[in-house]
């Protein structure tokens, strides 16, 4: 069985991403049964989902968690929906690591407004939750390159009928970066890792039952 | 140099109270010159603040860092001043720990309305924010059994003209108590005491530059 | 030309609902050369929007425009995206009016996961902003009833190939909800149904610019 | 019986002020028996209260209402206690309409720390509640302008023995503030002049009460 988790580098003058030291800590974690690759994106438009569909064509894993930051919130949150556009708000403080400011435009020309993960982010969340780590489930990952990457994984998804699992998650800012904002909310990088590893767990208990009852439709919402 | 720093035990329905579990962690760290003692305080209104003057009075301190949690804040808060209320809505959700709900009545009789934390709050707020953690000064303690501690804190300073530095600091709800209230912000327990060692590290270099200069007033504010 | 706006009835405990009292008011407004009806639709599954459906087949208006309240949010925000998705959690206060409590249900079995809203959302907020009213797009409607609402007609319009523009805009609680729950963010009857009257004219203008440029795709994105 | 009423100059790179319109459409109300009186104060540390305290000195009313604006705020909130600091933080956006942004400085070199509003703000804020006006008291002033007209107001009755009510109301952003800065709430022009109605009215009566119960104690809190 394999896993795939990305992160992201740093954005928004920030100096560090904690989901780029996620997918550093997690290479001291071990599943038994399953391996685990993980691969670092750069916060530009396309070229964030590029890298992440190569590293699946070449890696072939079973499930894909993709991770990135969404300052303001306090938990961790799996998202249900990625939607067909890209969009840098006029006044919104940075435009991506490129210096690109979408406006309005579609991701994939002939997508789909919405795509629902596949990943079982209901359960996700209950474990978390149970583990005494604050998660709730997102209904929207922006329009950002979070939103970006996670609509061209789960259209590469769907375009190849794979029956792969694949979501985007959303972590709260880490305490450094909450230290230099006054009131913004933040996780530390050891409940991060830790809500990480319950995502991973329920991922594989999900991918096991699934090898159990083949039948599941491709591309459907496993909720 | 002596320092009492104390927490608080359980309320409003949790099983755990971060700041008891801090005052316990603390006992594990060492600062060279310094003995700490903790206490343990009540959430019921004018006992908690009656057991913490009898620790002062036996242990005689140079300072009190008093703590508790403000469940919904992102940030560790010292806070600036406490004022002279007792009160609980009507529609809060509880009483204190022993049933009682106060409406807006005098802590003190005849004392001032508000009376201004003798810590360093700004230093100490300044400090914690260069190490990386999340931290803003406060101006309202609320007039539930933390305000009521620190009132009686700061009025017995006063009242005995004593230099003795002293405050509340108010912490996020911990990991596990945000986990039952989705979105509410918290912090980890490793944050929290990091935190409170800044603090009393700060105080304590407060402390040796007033040995220096002794001509600091008694109660004047030490922002 | 003619424009059909819809309202809902109260819930969750409230007497009145804002958007119930703002298509009553609509009715005193003219918009020359355009014909209004308006609708009131039951907070029950399906069944708001089954009436609303009914309604368009009988009117046949070039534009709907259907409003709910989103209590907590401070603005006016035309919704981005409707998602195929029945939900109310299990900790949240109230079902829908006829009891019911749906748990991550398809709302069309075979329906795509989200689609997009065909109002020209973009403008009515830029619009808006400008008359100083506070509007914003949202990106998420949510899982109950509005949303339901919203993909229905969506779908509507997407599964009979209809030129129609349509979508959901969400309204802040009235000053009345507000005054029942301290702290929530509220907005006056007159600044709704002035936000209302500029995004029918808004509706109007885009409608009047596709009668010159009929090439217009059905169903994309108009934003 | 005599009312003074004061409301701010705009600041903040704002070319209205709320407050300012406040104290203007007051003008057109009547309340029977009762002389009002309005005053515009600079946003200008110390001469906000200096101009506000000549004009008591002058009109010698029983009553003073002091009115800003606090954005981000979502109901009407009369203070309950102002503090003896005059601060504006290294990070915020603007310093007072002078240029001048203190440092943690007193106001009142022998001042006390804080001072009791001497309004009847919990019938304020509840005869607002039942009227349909959201609205909460606020225990926190902040430490600019607003602040300290409080407390130089609160700090004059208390030096001169006076028995005049006198306190700070907070009025959230107007609807055109609010669409310059999308999420920030915001309440009607009606809204707050019907709010500031429902507390000269609610003070009309305190006094009415205490003319026939002359033993009320100077400066105590009237809450």
């Amino acid at each position: 069985m394999k896993i795939l988790v990305s992160g992201f580098e740093p954005f928004g003058g920030s100096r560090v991403n904690p989901t780029e030291q996620l997918i550093f800590d997690l290479q001291s974690l071990s599943f038994s049964g399953v391996e685990i690759r993980t691969v670092l994106l750069p916060v530009v438009f396309d070229e964030c989902a590029r890298l992440l569909i190569e590293e699946i064509r070449s890696f072939q894993p079973d499930a894909v968690l993709a991770c990135g930051v969404a300052g303001g919130r306090a938990d961790i949150t799996p998202e249900r929906i990625a939607i067909n556009m890209k969009h840098i708000a006029e006044d919104a403080p940075y435009p991506d690591n490129a210096g690109v400011r979408p406006h309005e435009q579609p991701i994939e020309e002939d997508g789909q407004d919405g795509l629902f993960t596949t990943l079982p982010v209901s359960r996700m969340v209950k474990t978390m939750r149970e583990a005494g780590i604050p998660a709730s489930i997102s209904y929207s990952a922006g329009t950002y390159i979070c939103n970006n990457t996670m609509y061209v994984l789960l259209n590469e998804i769907k375009k190849t009928a794979n029956a792969m699992l694949g979501g985007f998650i959303h972590f709260p800012a880490s305490p450094e970066m909450a230290a230099a904002k006054p009131g913004m909310p933040s996780m530390s990088q050891e409940s991060m890792l830790r809500g990480l590893k319950v995502m991973i767990e329920v991922t594989i208990e999900e991918l096991r039952a699934l090898e159990h009852h083949p039948k599941r439709q491709v591309g459907s919402c496993s909720m």
